[in-house]
């Protein structure tokens, strides 16, 4: 197996996406792909004292930044880590392609190369959402692919994520929900009633495990394990929330450390307070993973360090080994046999 | 002035009502109005021991819970706290209403019995959002009154919440920002996009001042005064942070608790602690007002008790003093004076 990432995605590369490659290879026993401009992986690889035989270098000299056209950007940068690596990935030189760049591009690029699988209208970034009561992470999904949204790509969300997580966790026929401004049924605008018909009626054929809609307030709590929405409001709640832990730990770490009698407390109680950090922080999770195209593409966030680079490649071996793309295509054939999607082209 | 509160609205009605009712009404010279059964009223006021002259009971003896179809409640149920309270403003025989009941039966109440401004095309309902490292907190709206949304609802939204924002509180021109996938201009779909013309209009034209797109996870970090969307993707990020606000402080709480060395040190913390909840808890932002309608009506939490009750009291007559109703009127009747709404009716 090859494990292929993006030497020059994201705001600390090449060094921690180096860094962070020499650790996972050190661990695993599958070859670990590092592309980028030959000299600087290479110079990084040095300073980790890498002397071990399973990460390989591939050059790519062109980077595409986050202020460019995806669309153009895919098409004249041909030399880019980006475009190179979905290449790589659709030649079978690579099984899983990582990376931090940018998501524009990425989704550009896994749509014009690699393409959908037959009966996907539309990939998806599928991310895991911290959850606590409950063990693991809840796939949040889409997350702002497809901020233009149809009832069937909701639906087909709720089919890849049950796919995807049951192929990660080994949770048989995950709980799947959809997100809306209600727990009832009939709740929303016709978007998300229409694809809820559709989800509940997967649910009654046995393809999904579909347990109806879900308020923004108790996806944390852990009430499902694939939450299904469109890109546009999936966005905004995963920011959201975001921002929301940050403020408030933001705030924990000042008022902690403000006056003397609270920072003799605030010493005491700081590893509870860093292990809370942990827990709502998930630089663990791997990456979320570009659910719907002919290739295994892993988005990792932008200021990912070697840490998360780390988990992310050693994710991507569970993703590979499950066969992920495959067991979407096939059960999207099923559900899917009497559609064509030819007219839905970007 | 007379303000109107509904007596049974609300988990903790009359009870937490009432205690509220009087807490603020022994700090004000304004009548407060309670609406509800006048038996249970009365007998709540006995156990407060009020012997003031500025409460007045109003008898209705009906309840319009959320578990009903709000539109064909509103038109069964004549004698509810609601249609009643909602008549009275109309009629000129109270200045505000506040209710913590169904927000659908509220909306339905607020169409039908009041109406909407000349030129509003929808009401929204608008929230006070926390933020941190800036004074006061964010108008965000519309938190769920219209799911399903048009660009010329969220543009009016902003007009309105703008309005709202600098009668409340006094700051002239408050920044307006749109709630979007990136902070770019030409972000997300054609719905947010298409609002962020009209927005940007508005703006060079002088009637708001509006700065562009924001990012769910900037908001509680101060960076607008007013952020506005449709109600779909405003619900969902609401809720979203609540529960992740929520999620975090319930860690906090277990985590110092747990283990002696960890406790010593949380109760030398706790203060501290508590501090930030009530920073993050905005039981004092005096309830979510419904603007476009003709009468000031105030939504307050379902789970509200008599510290909420308060606080919306007093800021209900801050809504009054200032006439933010006339001021959205005319407003609205400035930039929309070629604009007909007998095609939106309900």
């Amino acid at each position: 197996m090859k494990i292929l990432i993006d030497g020059m995605g994201g705001d600390f590369a090449p060094e921690e996406i180096v860094k962070g490659a020499v650790k996972a290879a050190s661990e695993i026993d599958e070859t670990v792909v590092i592309i980028g401009p030959e000299e600087s992986i290479n110079d990084e690889l040095h300073k980790n004292r890498w002397h071990g035989d399973n990460i390989e270098v591939v050059d790519a000299t062109e980077v595409i930044t986050n202020h460019e056209t995806p669309a153009m950007a895919v098409r004249k940068k041909k030399d880019s880590t980006i475009v190179k690596g979905m290449n790589m990935v659709k030649e079978g030189e690579a099984d899983v392609f990582i990376s931090g760049g940018s998501t524009g591009a990425l989704l550009a690029g896994g749509l014009v190369i690699l393409g959908r699988l037959k009966g996907i209208k539309r990939p998806a970034i599928a991310a895991w959402f911290p959850r606590i009561g409950v063990d693991g992470n809840t796939l949040l999904l889409d997350c702002g692919a497809n901020v233009e949204s149809k009832p069937e790509y909701i639906f087909q969300n709720g089919l890849m994520g049950s796919i995807f997580v049951e192929g990660i966790t080994g949770n048989r026929m995950p709980v799947v929900k959809l997100l809306n401004v209600g727990a009832e049924e009939g709740k929303g605008d016709d978007l998300h009633k229409e694809a809820f018909e559709m989800l509940k009626d997967a649910g009654q054929s046995g393809s999904i495990n579909f347990e109806g809609n879900i308020e923004g307030r108790d996806i944390v709590f852990g009430d499902a394990d694939v939450v299904v929405t469109d890109g546009f409001s999936g966005n905004v709640f995963l920011k959201g929330s975001e921002g929301m832990a940050l403020a408030i730990m933001k705030q924990f770490k000042s008022k902690l450390t403000e006056g003397v009698v609270a920072k003799a407390g605030a010493m005491l109680a700081y590893t509870k307070i860093k292990e809370i950090k942990e827990e709502f922080d998930y630089s663990d999770a791997g990456g979320a993973p570009i659910l719907g195209l002919k290739g295994a593409v892993l988005k990792i966030h932008g200021n990912s360090k070697a840490t998360e680079v780390y988990y992310a490649i050693k994710r991507a071996v569970n993703y590979v080994n499950n066969d992920i793309t495959g067991m979407i295509a096939k059960a999207v054939e099923k559900t899917q046999s009497d559609t064509d999607n030819s007219d839905e082209e970007e």
